[in-house]
């Protein structure tokens, strides 16, 4: 028996299991390196519950105990014993459902059972690294058909919580991802809201982008709620902008990305389901999804986009969730900052109305808006452009916001950052496009969005004539060593900006 | 800048990066949990060079202060600085050669350029799990075609060291694994150099069995020699059985099973080229290998034998290497003892000319041994028999090994385990067949192969007549709760003797 230890180790979604080598060696069990183990309490272990299945790595001496085995963090929770609880190993089989896997790989169908079974095993974290991927391939090279589609996205919409609001109409929107500088979010949300729609939005936080609109939001107000306090918000205010996180809304999404995102596997059908479950679990009746398609963006024409489009409409049905789907045109970023900071700015000044707010985010909100008031029937056809204009254009919009972000927790705006580096034009041209996945990169080597102030602000946009010499946009840093990287790294890039008509 | 740490973790062929959470959060860095990141020294980084580049772990005050970055085990030998030396870190791109993965898995054809690219990045551990586990699925699923395959094998030949010895004919075998107690080898090694025969054997550590050859004959000799204590080893005995893990022979073959063996993934074409590679990087000319046929074994079907038997010949012959294929049958263990301790103690006891050591693992050394004699000359067709038989029974190969033992480094024989159950048999019959990933599992539960005197030791073998109640086999472990493990297991098992005629 061993005394349970917690290893401050977040291997985010991978239950890890460490155990001193001396351990094994000396006498007390049989294992080997990356061995799938299952670590039980000791009273537990009598009627064959509980306890966590992890993935097994040697350590020494240094950090454990010979009688003692750690645990990386998510698994120490999910074990939910204290520290020093007496806790037993041993061997633990591969979770059954990866046959359904492997018959996948080998061609076969698979059925809505087969992907409950296999999701339940996820969000348990019973598959490996290795496993999990095994299983995003199958999927990826193997194609689901629509049927198969479905029930992934049926099978991910259960496999956790949902919220559940009295509304009869719930409103929601979502992005594609791939564009920074795109916070729409945080205009539509307190439009609509400021119009009697109920429209409370969880958000991610920065995955592949410098920032997502949990990370903008949060340099204003607090967004780590609980459903509990979500429901207050929304029943007081009408709409809440949070992140979506920690509320358990189809977790096998969240546990999923852990291999998709390095192994960059980004289907269609992988989007489509988990865009649809997060909207679904989120308790969205009707949803908005906006595609931009762009040579940086994450869809790249307007066929792929259609296909999408068509894709995200007939599974939509299948789990009785009204969409839309608008396809905008991304030739680079809508707002001028990038970073959580910088773009909080850009959505106050258009909530403010200010002379200098981004025109093209807020035009862009507005159509969004209206659209979303059309189609959830809270405008007349042809009427929600007006509407929307409307509640932005008298303070309303503005003043719904502010009530938001007192009704979650205002937070005090952070300081600007202190190193700064303007980047200028190396030659003369009128700007045709600017390159999303580099300057996301320039704002992510600033410190974006960990350091909420880091990021860059576009002194120039698409359209814009330039003179060789000319500033086109200033990095922000929290410090000179990441100033400097984002520096290097933007002197180093020549496609960041695109010239011609 | 950060001071570099050891973390004394072993995450095998990954290389794991740690770093504090707050050291990201309070401004030194941008960076988010798994995200790849490179660590150089700070002198190293003027040149560009040097350095490793790992996936990111954070963690907190407990592990690592918030100037310090953590490296696991390999990683910090493979970074070849002191602890305590300055080092900085940065985003990585992931490796270029991803690229080609990519390409195959659209179905595209992978040429040898492409082989070695992917290859020494694997072997720089610049990939992460679920990129090995991509370039796997891959291979596997978009099957290699005949000269992919041979370039594979080729780019695995040429990713590490060789050893060369000055013999024009130095032989090699190997055995398809899955069979327990099947310890030919250390008969037939010496057998060979008693006859003449240059055979520096390179084995493996058990990998999915109870023991590996190297874990055999680690109990009676050091087997932990370096490639210059080989060349001095065969040069005075004319063979060897040495651990070929730490010679750098086909390296990538010992990361891309970190993700073969959770993920089951185990085609032909990878079985083929990783077998072929380590054999031709050991020095080989001439390879007899083995493939057991059976319900439990790796193969369980002659067609498929034979299928991998003709993709053996092809390969080999493109690689310049003779092999010679032998097909057998495979109904059960052919030694009694399973575990390091207990195979030595059979293979000791054939070496010997003991009246009860096992028939089966005697006569199974005898014709591979007849079979490595004829092809590689040192025997005339069907007099290879009667030479392997005169060696053995002449108590010359028993001085051989001898010798070896002395030469590599003699241990002394470890005690007997001191915890022991027999288990019985549970109705009368013939025993028609043992399951060899049964008898593995028990054996692996006792406590095998970290535990060297641990495993099973078979009582009644195929073939024999039982009664119920008859003892079947005798688990040995050195502690009572692995004890028990084994015992339960075994309990449980219906499979492990099937009986029928």
């Amino acid at each position: 028996m061993f005394r349970l230890k917690r290893l401050e180790i977040d291997t985010q979604s991978e239950h890890v299991v460490f155990i001193n080598e001396r351990a094994v060696c000396e006498g007390s069990l049989g294992f080997n390196p990356l061995d799938r183990v299952r670590v039980f309490g000791v009273d537990s272990e009598a009627e064959g519950q509980g306890g966590i299945t992890g993935i097994l790595n040697f350590c020494h001496d240094s950090l454990l105990e010979k009688d003692e085995i750690g645990l990386s963090e998510v698994a120490f929770a999910d074990m939910a014993l204290s520290e020093g609880a007496q806790v037993g190993a041993t061997l633990a089989r591969a979770p059954t459902s990866i046959a359904c896997v492997r018959e996948k790989l080998r061609g076969h169908r698979m059925t809505r059972a087969d992907f409950d079974r296999i999701l339940e095993d996820v969000v348990a974290r019973r598959y490996s690294k290795p496993e999990l991927a095994m299983f995003v391939l199958a999927c990826a090279l193997r194609n689901l058909d629509t049927q198969e589609l479905i029930d992934f996205t049926g099978a991910m919409v259960d496999c956790g919580s949902s919220l559940r609001f009295d509304s009869a109409i719930v409103a929601d929107k979502h992005c594609i991802g791939g564009i920074p500088g795109n916070r729409t979010t945080m205009i539509v949300v307190p439009i609509l809201a400021s119009l009697g729609v109920t429209i409370p939005k969880t958000s991610s936080r920065a995955i592949t982008s410098p920032s997502g609109t949990a990370d903008t939001m949060g340099v204003l107000a607090n967004v780590e709620l609980q459903a509990s306090e979500i429901y207050d918000v929304v029943e007081r205010v009408g709409g809440c902008i949070v992140w979506g996180g920690a509320l358990d809304l189809a977790p096998a999404d969240d546990v999923l990305i852990t291999v998709e995102r390095p192994m960059q596997i980004d289907t269609e059908a992988q989007m489509v389901a988990s865009i649809l479950a997060k909207k679904k679990t989120a308790g969205a009746t009707h949803a908005l999804i906006d595609i931009p398609v762009g040579s940086s963006a994450k869809v790249r024409s307007q066929a792929e986009a259609e296909d999408l489009a068509a894709l995200f409409r007939l599974v939509a049905q299948a789990v009785e969730l009204e969409v839309d789907i608008v396809v905008t045109e991304a030739r680079g970023p809508i707002g001028s900052g990038v970073g959580p900071r910088l773009e909080a700015l850009d959505v106050l000044s258009v909530l403010r109305r200010e002379p200098d707010a981004p025109r093209g985010l807020r035009e862009k909100s507005l159509y969004l808006a209206a659209r979303l008031l059309e189609r959830t029937g809270f405008a007349p056809d042809a009427e929600g452009y007006r509407l929307a204009h409307g509640a932005l254009d008298s303070g309303r919009a503005e003043a719904k916001f502010e009530e938001m972000v007192d009704a979650q927790g205002r937070r005090s705006l952070p300081d600007p950052a202190v190193f700064r580096h303007v980047v200028v034009a190396r030659r003369d041209g009128r700007i045709r496009e600017i390159d999303s996945l580099e300057i996301s990169r320039i704002a992510k080597l600033a410190g974006s969005p960990a350091n909420v102030s880091a990021g860059l602000k576009l002194l120039r946009g698409v359209n814009s004539v330039v003179e060789r010499g000319e500033p086109l946009f200033e990095i922000h840093a929290q410090s000179a060593a990441q100033l400097a990287f984002a520096r290097d790294y933007a002197a180093e890039s020549d496609e960041i900006y695109r010239y011609g008509f």
